[in-house]
C-alpha cells in the first residue's frame, strides 16, 4: 500500500503525518518550526526524516511522495516559495531542496488552498466558499466554481494582508493595519502582552475572556478586524459560506458568535454568509499536505475515513 | 441580419444601442435615468421603444432580443434585480417586465460583469483580471479563469461597497466608509459641493485639478479610497491586471498615475498589478449589454469591429 509524507508548515509548528492511500494515518509527528534556534527548513528536513523512519517502522513499503503546505506566496508549478513573511523565506526552491533531501517526488503548495481542498472533501460545500485558516498568520482559500483561486503569480488568498485599518498597527509584512496584525494567533498574544497582560499562549488569552477585561478588549479588536476583512470578502465574492480553521478557530463560539454579530452590523444591505468552523478543525492543513503528495504521483486517495469530520487523527503508530 | 436592443442602465443615464450580429452599431440613443421625474423602469421602457423604432427605420428585420446590464445584485438566471441602491430597485422582476413590454426575449445581467466580458473580448487579458467600472457607482467584474465570478446569489463584484474607512462617510447603501462613498463619480461631485465647491459635474471637478485645491483634495481622497480597495483585491485575487472603466476613468492619467503611486505605497511586500483604462472606454457597458442579448438567443456576434479598441461607436443610423 502506497503512503505519503505530509507536512503542514506554520509559523509556530510543523505538523507531519504519514498517510496511506486508504486515508489511514500511519503516524503523526509534530515539531516546532524553529526548534533549537535552527532555520525552519532544517527542522522541516529533520521532520521528514522522522516521518520516513516512522513509515519504515510501520511496514515494508516505501513512501511514494512528499506533500508540503506552506504559507505565503507559493508558485506551485515550480515548487518555489516566493515570499513567506512568518518563515523568513524568499524565493526558496523548496521542492528541489526537499527532493534532494528525501529522494522522493515533492509537491509544494499553499497551505490555505490545500487545507481548503481538504475541507471541501468532507463538507457539503462545493461551488463557492471561503476557507480562512487562522493560526500564527492568516490566509484564505477562495474557492470559486470548486477551484481555489491561485492568481497570476500564486499569490492569491492573502486575506491576512488585506488592510482594514489604514494607518493602523504595523504588520510583520511591512504594511499597516492588516487583518493579520490584529486577528492572527500571534497578534492576539503579542497585543495582549504589549498592554501588560501575562500569558504564554493565545489559547490562554482566549481562556480568560470570561474574567479578564484586557483579554476581552484584545479579542474584540481581533474580531473587529476579521469582520472588516470578511465584509470585503463577502461583497466581492458572495460566498455560500465562510469556514474558519486553524488554531484560533478552536475558540469555537467565542469566535463565531461575536464575529457574526459584527459582520452583520457592517453589512447594511445584504445578509452575511453563514460562518462555521472547519470540519477538519486544526487538522485541515495536514490533510491538505497529504492531498498534495498524492496528487503529485497521480493517486486519488480516499481521505474521508478515518480522517472524517469530527474524527481525531488516530494514527496506527502512535506519535511520541 | 439579426440585431439586438442593448441598454446599459446606470444611476445617471441609460445608454442604448441597436447592434447587428456583425458587430455593427445600427443606432445609439441615450436617456437620463430619471428623465421627467419618472421611475427609471419607465424611462427604460421608453428607451427600448425608441431603439425598436430606430431599428425598424434602419431596415425590415425585427430585433431578435434585448440585453440589459444593471448595477447591484442581479440574479441572472431569473432576470431579477435583487437590489440596486442607486436605482431604488429591490426584487424587481426586470426580465419579465421587459419581455411583456417588448415582446422579445430579454437577458438581464450585471453591468460590471457584462462590461468585463466586453473588455475581455478586445484585450489580450484572458485568465485573471479585474474590471472596475467607475460611474455614478462602482462595481467590478472579478474574472477568474476567464469567467466573471457571480457568487452564490449573483451579488459578487460589489467592489464599490467594500468598507475601506471604518466609521467613515455614510454611503447611500447604508454602510459607512465604502469605496463608492469616496471614489464614485457621484461621490466626488457630492463631496466637492458639500465643502463649498461649485460644479455641475464630476468632469468639471476633474477639469479643475490643476487650479483648485479643494478639487485636488477631494480627488486625492477618492484615489486613496480606490487604492485601499484595490489593495485588498490585489492580495486576495492576485490579478494579471486591473482595468478601470466607466465615466470617471475618462480622467486617464489624472486617475491612473496617483492611483498607481498610492497602491504601491500600500503594498509593502508585492508589486501592484498593472493598471490601465478600458479599451472600450465608457462604452463597455453598452457592448456588454449587446453581448447579453446575443447570448440569450444563441448568437455569437463578432463585436470586435467596428466597435474595436479606440474606435468610437459610429452608428449606421445617427442618433439624434
Amino acid at each position: 500500500m502506497s503512503s505519503v509524507l505530509a507536512v503542514d508548515v506554520g509559523g509556530t509548528g510543523l505538523k507531519g503525518a504519514v498517510v496511506d492511500a486508504r486515508g489511514h494515518t500511519v503516524a503523526v509527528r509534530d515539531r516546532p518550526s524553529r526548534a533549537g534556534g535552527r532555520p525552519v527548513v532544517d527542522n522541516l528536513r529533520d521532520l521528514l526524516a522522522d516521518l520516513a523512519a516512522l513509515a519504515a517502522a510501520a511496514g515494508p513499503e516505501r513512501p511514494v511522495a512528499v506533500g508540503v503546505g506552506t504559507p505565503g506566496t507559493v508558485d506551485e508549478a515550480s515548487g518555489t516559495v516566493v515570499y513567506a513573511s512568518n518563515l523568513g523565506w524568499r524565493d526558496l526552491g523548496l521542492r528541489r531542496l526537499l527532493e534532494e533531501a528525501t529522494g522522493l517526488p515533492v509537491a509544494v503548495g499553499h497551505d490555505g488552498r490545500a487545507a481548503g481542498r481538504a475541507e471541501q472533501l468532507v463538507s457539503g460545500t462545493r461551488g463557492n466558499f471561503v476557507f480562512v485558516p487562522i493560526g500564527t498568520g492568516i490566509s484564505a482559500a477562495l474557492v470559486v466554481g470548486g477551484v481555489a483561486v491561485a492568481g497570476v503569480s500564486g499569490a492569491a488568498g492573502e486575506f491576512g494582508h488585506v488592510v482594514v485599518h489604514p494607518d493602523g498597527e504595523l504588520c510583520p509584512c511591512g504594511q499597516r493595519g492588516c487583518v493579520e496584525a490584529y486577528a492572527a494567533g500571534a497578534a492576539v498574544l503579542r497585543r495582549y502582552l504589549a498592554r501588560g497582560g501575562r500569558a504564554a499562549s493565545t489559547a490562554e488569552v482566549v481562556g480568560r475572556l470570561g474574567t479578564d477585561a484586557l483579554a476581552r478588549q484584545v479579542w474584540a479588536e481581533a474580531v473587529h478586524a476579521l469582520a472588516l476583512g470578511l465584509q470585503g470578502l463577502t461583497v466581492l465574492l458572495d460566498p455560500a459560506e465562510v469556514v474558519l480553521g486553524g488554531g484560533v478557530s478552536a475558540a469555537g463560539p467565542l469566535l463565531l458568535e461575536p464575529l457574526e454579530v459584527r459582520l452583520r452590523s457592517l453589512l447594511a444591505w445584504r445578509e452575511p454568509p453563514p460562518l462555521r468552523t472547519a470540519r477538519w478543525g486544526t487538522e485541515a492543513g495536514r490533510v491538505g499536505a497529504a492531498l498534495l503528495a498524492f496528487e503529485r504521483v497521480g493517486i486519488a486517495p480516499d481521505l474521508r475515513f478515518p480522517l472524517g469530520p469530527g474524527v481525531p487523527l488516530s494514527p496506527g503508530v502512535a506519535a511520541p
